[in-house]
């Protein structure tokens, strides 16, 4: 299904669009390190490379089979913490590695674009750019390859900062929100303003208004409309990569942006530049997306028994117990027994049983197994 | 430690009782498949050949060891299913084969009890017998061996059927209750009733009555008294093993054991014997003894942290959690989460969650179990 669906995109964007589809690049970012999946997600192997789903391709295969669809695969970059370039090679065989570039410190988001932009530049400076986090499922992958489509067509012809904003189905106060203004062009609006995380009444007054989206986290841009914004909003940043571009594309590249990274800025490409510019805009697209940043993210978004009971991978039987999240792996039969709202997470060394709405301290019972057990459990 | 209380025990035992050292016998029971301690436990693995305590020796091991110290090794016979011969072979490989006598099939303690006796009567008229389960646990071991020696001491001159009752020290409904009469000799009292496991209520009148024994199940009597026993009481069981008496200590015992257990009533030593009759009799004695029956009688005898948790063989993070005990196999972190009063018990391919008041459902959770998933985890 995945191959013919494949085609039929490819056929349809070629057709209309072979000039650009060259100029076309893509960057997976997939550094992060998150603790909120734990245990399933380890230090040596956070959630990007798991197969949540039991489907047989990980959160970064899906993204990759994804945009394979619609980018071509020589432009597809995958930037990654260098301690996961094995797993990254293993779980994307078909990507030469000179696409995998291999940072070696983490600095959040806004250096890895800015790396991947400086690449790119050199390579095409026509170059237009989807930047993708790797940890969101997206159900109407039609509906992706149309905004794709639609985002590239906009920022090939506008040096604006494009996002993609999501109709909120529900008051999440695990995602950011994006305030939309009135003045909107070939659908395409400007943002008013980004929001953070909110409580739970901000949450509900954000959804009744209207007047925001959920932020999805992937960016459209052309290459020099980025590298412009990092220089006016992140100029350390930039002065360091501008310094380092006559490596780019040579042996020494990654010895040179080694030397970049230990002297660079920590920050998110959202902070340092999207909150800062008046030149970010957003595109509305109804994706079927999921930020799958949580256990109660994946909860919400995973079918459910008749008690409300979500199962990940493993056999159970289940008395009186209600609203649970059961991922365990291996061929295991859980048992529960009045349990409700819970979260029972069992992978390798670790089994965790914690309430649902306390999954916020997952990251404190990380930091304790780390202090407690000297690294062993995380 | 052990080696030298062993040594000690020995040798004031040896030194007093030279003659009747070696007319004293025992019978470990060894057979039950209990369902209670899943999935600790298995068809394939009970209770006692499993070590609980994380102390190297399982509970039939910590039987043996006990036992050794006060009766002759090559008198020590244990009867358990053919089903756990390569596993008993495994677990005590310092016991002779022809020692280890295999019940073909289930027939709960009396025929157990009967194969034994006639085996050791054609061995050694003059025998003494123990007869101990092997699913409890002894923390008092010096009192154990003064125990036996008294009670062997009495058998050896008293035709009568004598038990061994422990001083209670709760209104446990776990367990089976003896009833002392005010009729002693040498410490030793006539038995008035048995009564089976009480409820709440009853527990308490029994144990505020001061006349009620804890039932250990231990059994002493010499090994006419309790084949005189077995044919006033078990007449049918009697005469089959008596016919086949001849083949005993012979090349064809087992085959014609084999015989007896197909035609053989299934009935314990308690409801056909120690119930029926007027001549038993009760030794008290303090052992520090408790029937490792249930989780619940785990989690009273183990160690506690401040908060009521008891852990098994892991290592645990316990954050607004209280009374529970969790017991889970491997080398592996527990992290529990507003968790309170509940069993957490894994083992090999099943996890196990219920509240600990609800242990006795797990006789059903197993036989659900075995319905569901063709005895793959059972």
């Amino acid at each position: 299904m995945v191959n013919s669906k494949k085609i039929s995109t490819l056929a349809v964007l070629t057709e209309h669009n072979f000039y650009t589809m060259e100029n076309r690049y893509c960057i997976i970012m997939s550094g992060g390190v998150g603790s909120r999946f734990w245990p399933f997600s380890r230090t040596s192997c956070p959630k990007q490379f798991l197969d949540f789903f039991g489907m047989g391709r990980t959160l970064l295969q899906m993204t990759y089979d994804r945009i394979s669809h619609i980018i071509p695969a020589e432009n597809i970059y995958i930037v990654t913490n260098e301690e996961y370039a094995d797993i990254t090679y293993q779980q994307l065989p078909e990507v030469s590695h000179s696409n995998i570039l291999l940072e070696s410190q983490r600095r959040n988001t806004a250096p890895c674009i800015a790396w991947a932009s400086y690449h790119i530049r050199k390579l095409n400076p026509q170059a237009v750019m989807l930047v993708a986090p790797c940890d969101h499922i997206i159900f109407r992958e039609d509906e992706f390859a149309r905004t794709i489509e639609r985002g590239f067509e906009f920022v090939r012809h506008n040096n604006r900062l494009l996002t993609i904003g999501i109709p909120p189905k529900r008051p999440e106060t695990g995602y950011g929100y994006i305030q939309v203004s009135d003045t909107c062009t070939d659908g395409v609006c400007n943002v008013k303003t980004f929001v953070e995380k909110p409580d739970d009444d901000m949450a509900r007054v954000l959804v009744e208004s209207g007047e925001f989206l959920w932020n999805s986290g992937m960016f459209l841009w052309n290459v020099h409309t980025i590298i412009d914004a990092l220089e006016k909003h992140l100029p350390d940043i930039a002065t360091l990569f501008e310094k380092a571009s006559d490596s780019i594309l040579t042996a020494h590249e990654k010895e040179a942006i080694d030397k970049v990274y230990e002297r660079c800025l920590t920050i998110s490409v959202d902070f340092g530049i999207m909150e800062q510019t008046s030149n970010a805009c957003v595109i509305c697209a109804d994706l079927g997306w999921s930020d799958l940043g949580t256990w109660n993210g994946l909860y919400e978004i995973s079918p459910k028994t008749e008690t409300g009971n979500v199962t990940q991978r493993c056999k159970t039987m289940l008395y009186d117990s209600t609203n649970n999240l059961v991922a365990v792996k291996g061929d295991k039969l859980v048992v529960l027994d009045g349990l409700n709202d819970y979260l029972v997470a069992e992978s390798e060394n670790v089994l965790l049983i914690c309430p649902r709405e306390n999954e916020k301290r997952i990251r404190q019972f990380v930091n304790d197994a780390k202090v407690k057990f000297d690294g062993k459990y995380n």
